[in-house]
């Protein structure tokens, strides 16, 4: 692993304003962010993209829950009981680790299946060192990592922050099954904060105690997933449970992998598809990216099958960006269960129909008998309708078909669900994003990300030039560009500035524009420059901004 | 006060997917709110609009910061020591309520800033009953009113989910006025989750105990705000202290507001101002708003002037949806004093200049003699530059201006933020648009809200004409529109679902469709229909959906 990479990112994201660690005027909190005026301009690009790709093309929900939850409800999901990480003791200085993470790094691989008193047995009989004190005695039990509270001034009103959004979907599944008037498949997404109460956080934004998550829900029926057809002529590299012995993936289309059986549900594929061209659009090439199946005891609880979608980064090795879940009816039946409440999708089968005459009288008033005819009961014939004996022009009557006898079967959805971390996958794409052009420094984050920004920079800073170069950038704010106005120091290295901060495009305000109206556009990974009329400007960025999504750049 | 739009807002909000009280599977939980898929799209228009008056124009920043604040910073904020209620505990019951409430709802007006000793005793000389068991014996104390939780693996490590994203934005001013390269006045804005742990939240999404808030801190040199001119054409309704006595606002322009001395800040008076517009663009009339100023003693903590921006219902009265706060260096002074870290502005004053000269050698050079005039040292006369004797042309020099001796003045920033409250904001707006026509109910959102989202519908529910509604849908949703796909039912009933649910546009597909690729729009509010080419949809719907602000609406 290359080292240094990962410190200059960071030292980039602090300096230009996309994250640095909160509250460090208080000594710091570990495993807290905050994001910067550039980070929330990016998270918010990468929500866009991803509602783009996971959501609207497919007439998906959003939602948005509370990050508080009753007690019940995390009881009912597994988690009270299962979201817990082995916390080590040491029974000297009484310090708290990360039982694996002591072991990992005294370079001891404990299998992420390990119980608490392997993992005690493994730390005592390897004599692993307290990191604190140096002692090497270590108690292990589970440690609960939601953050707890209490709701209301009652004692024993128990809530937690939520581990996942994921539950606040689920427990409003009969609202949103309304909603969508009991179609299925249909995909609930939720964008929002996460909440894990780590032991020992580290590695900057990798493992943070309140992160931001991107998670969809996709409830279908399990008979008839209703997927669209994952593609056959993409291979994407899965380390399926079959090819973790070798270690290395293999690379396979979606369609061959469901076929095959490695992959056991078709949504499950199609969305394998759709994340692998999600993170490539980021900026991580695809051969610095996989699928990596956890099986039995590495899986969350609700999971009968999982995928970590993971990006290689120099300094750190794979990372985690997405999990793929196949959830089954695990969430539905448990909160069904506990909650006392059924949570079931509805499939109406016609067994039967009845047809009837709907009489267009506005058309049969034209016939001089229509009184007449009118009278009399319509009836369907094998060559059409008939009104006693005459038989009806087709704009005189319409045939109705209604249902006469349907059988409902009821079930419990099954849900795959694609779950994102957000600052991860800010964090990598900074990491695929930083580059350098003759010795300088530029972040040249992939369109459509930072597309929205743009730096105006009056050429010289004096009143006329400024007062323009104003007007320039409020015109663009008005059109909905964030303005990065810069009027000091030498053009070079306020260019160098915007390079590195990663804006696409920087605006010059020069004595040309006072006399004709043009501006300077410059563009920050070709460093080419163009004129261009200040009237066409907010058009010409936004094309130049989103020439839809660049799946080949790498 | 008329009753029942309230309900009617209400069910509409649950039916359409607005919003619904969480967890009613578990027999609810007081105080959350989920916002379902119309209420995210709402939500975001509302952001975005806030962003395009109050953000972008004046080029602030925007951030995101931790939900989970520790102990030290709430400490300093002083919300460990003010942000409580009183609470009244039943003697005989212990039921708890908060005291305030009661006395209100028994027809007793207790001054805000009336003591628990003070409260305790009204509840008790008035034998007011306990709602749950009617007895009349009451203790009050405060309740703090923050979620608590612990923060690691380590007991007493305290932690309160934040009552305010201000404080976020308080404790990073250092990192955010070096990104903002040390310019004041400076607007640093927050939109995410507040909390409350109200003693016994009522009113739907009017008090919660998690809430969506909007919030802009702008630091400024109280010596110097740098604040927009308020206007003077203008007038707002301003309930300010002294008009309270009368109850009768005083209607008055910002800027004479300003000037009389009512309003204490430039700054807050623009914004009151913009607040004004902004309310009103969400469809809320001049004449249902006020600015509703807070005594001391009704004020928060840290507060030297407040106007609470209120919207009248008919149902609840008058409704805070904003605050607008003069905060001046209260936070920033509290927390440099409990972390021990300086936060300061400079503002630097020249009081002397160096002029020195840089040759353009590249000119020098087109000289015969250059390399004799190089040697020399340059030489600012009166009426040019010389080398020697010899005067300079003005293109072989540039004369650079350095500062030499210079003044800085440390100063703690002052604050002005007005805070609003999105999940109100988003009631006020439905609250307005409720309306009817012809007998049937019409959400009519003013434009842009919604603009995003349409309706496409086949006329008839054959292949053909579905196969083309979703080439269309899908047309639609690739260019970033929501689409709702309705295929089934009677297309006046389609249509006035979508009415109801705020959709501002429905593009119906017929016959005449699969021959000339036109498509009927609908509009929501006149029911007008138009023909539009398929091909020329997206832009056809951008631009009816976004006239710009129709401030004149009401």
């Amino acid at each position: 692993m290359q080292d240094g990479k990962l410190d200059e990112v960071l030292r980039i994201a602090r300096q230009k304003g996309y994250f640095w660690p909160s509250y460090e005027i208080y000594g710091g909190v570990s495993g807290f962010y905050t994001l910067g005026p550039m980070g929330v301009i990016l998270s918010q690009d990468i929500k866009e993209l991803w509602r783009s790709m996971f959501i609207r093309p497919f007439g998906f929900l959003e939602v948005d829950s509370p990050s508080i939850m009753p007690y019940r409800a995390l009881k009912a999901s597994g988690h009270v009981d299962n979201f817990k990480d082995p916390m080590a003791e040491c029974r000297s200085c009484k310090a708290k680790f990360r039982a694996d993470h002591l072991l990992k790094d005294a370079g001891i691989n404990a299998p992420e299946s390990a119980s608490a008193e392997e993992l005690e047995a493994m730390l005592n009989d390897n004599s692993v060192k307290c990191p604190s004190c140096g002692a090497s005695s270590w108690s292990v039990r589970p440690f609960l990592t939601m953050f707890e509270t209490n709701i209301g001034p009652y004692e024993g009103s128990r809530g937690f922050l939520r581990p996942e959004t994921a539950q606040g979907i689920f427990v409003e599944f009969r609202d949103l099954y309304e909603i969508n008037r009991k179609r299925l498949p249909m995909g609930v997404a939720q964008i929002g904060k996460g909440f894990r109460n780590e032991i020992s956080p580290r590695q900057s934004v990798i493992r943070l105690r309140e992160f931001h998550m991107m998670e969809l829900e996709l409830f279908m029926d399990p008979q008839d997933e209703g997927a669209p057809e994952p593609p056959s002529n993409v291979k994407i590299p899965i380390l399926h449970e079959a090819a973790r012995e070798s270690g290395q993936p293999e690379l396979i289309s979606p369609a061959e992998a469901l076929s095959k059986g490695i992959l056991k549900s078709k949504w499950l594929a199609y969305f394998m598809y759709l994340s692998f061209r999600f993170v490539q659009a980021l900026g991580v090439p695809p051969d610095r990216q996989r699928f990596y199946e956890k099986i039995k005891g590495e899986r969350a609880h609700y999971s009968a099958q999982t995928f970590d979608h993971e990006v290689y980064l120099d300094d750190l090795g794979w990372v985690e960006v997405a999990g793929l879940a196949y959830r089954t009816d695990y969430d539905l039946s448990s909160h069904s269960r506990e909650s006392g409440v059924d949570l079931y999708a509805e499939e109406r089968r016609v067994l039967s129909t009845r047809k009837s005459v709907r009489l267009i009288v506005d058309e049969l008033r034209k016939r001089d008998n229509w009184q007449e005819l009118a009278r009399l009961k319509p009836e369907i014939r094998e060559d059409g309708v008939y009104l006693g004996e005459v038989r009806l022009r087709d704009s005189e009557y319409k045939i109705i078909e209604e249902v006469e006898k349907e059988e409902v079967r009821k079930f419990v959805p099954h849900v795959v669900e694609p779950s994102y971390g957000l600052d991860r996958l800010m964090l990598v794409s900074l990491y695929y994003a930083v580059s350098e052009r003759e010795g300088r420094r530029l972040l040249s984050l992939p369109r459509p990300l930072l597309a929205g920004v743009v730096g105006v920079l009056p050429l010289v800073s004096n009143d006329d030039m400024i007062r323009k170069a104003r007007e320039v950038a409020e015109s663009l704010a008005a059109s909905g560009f964030t303005v990065i106005f810069d009027e000091k120091g030498y053009i070079g290295k306020r260019y160098a500035r915007l390079d590195e901060a990663g804006v696409p495009f920087a605006v010059t305000v020069d004595g040309q524009t006072v006399e004709d109206n043009t501006v300077t556009v410059r563009e920050r990974d070709t460093w080419k420059q163009e004129r261009v009329n200040a009237s066409e400007l907010s058009r010409y960025l936004r094309e130049r901004g989103s020439p839809g999504l660049e799946l080949t750049r790498h």
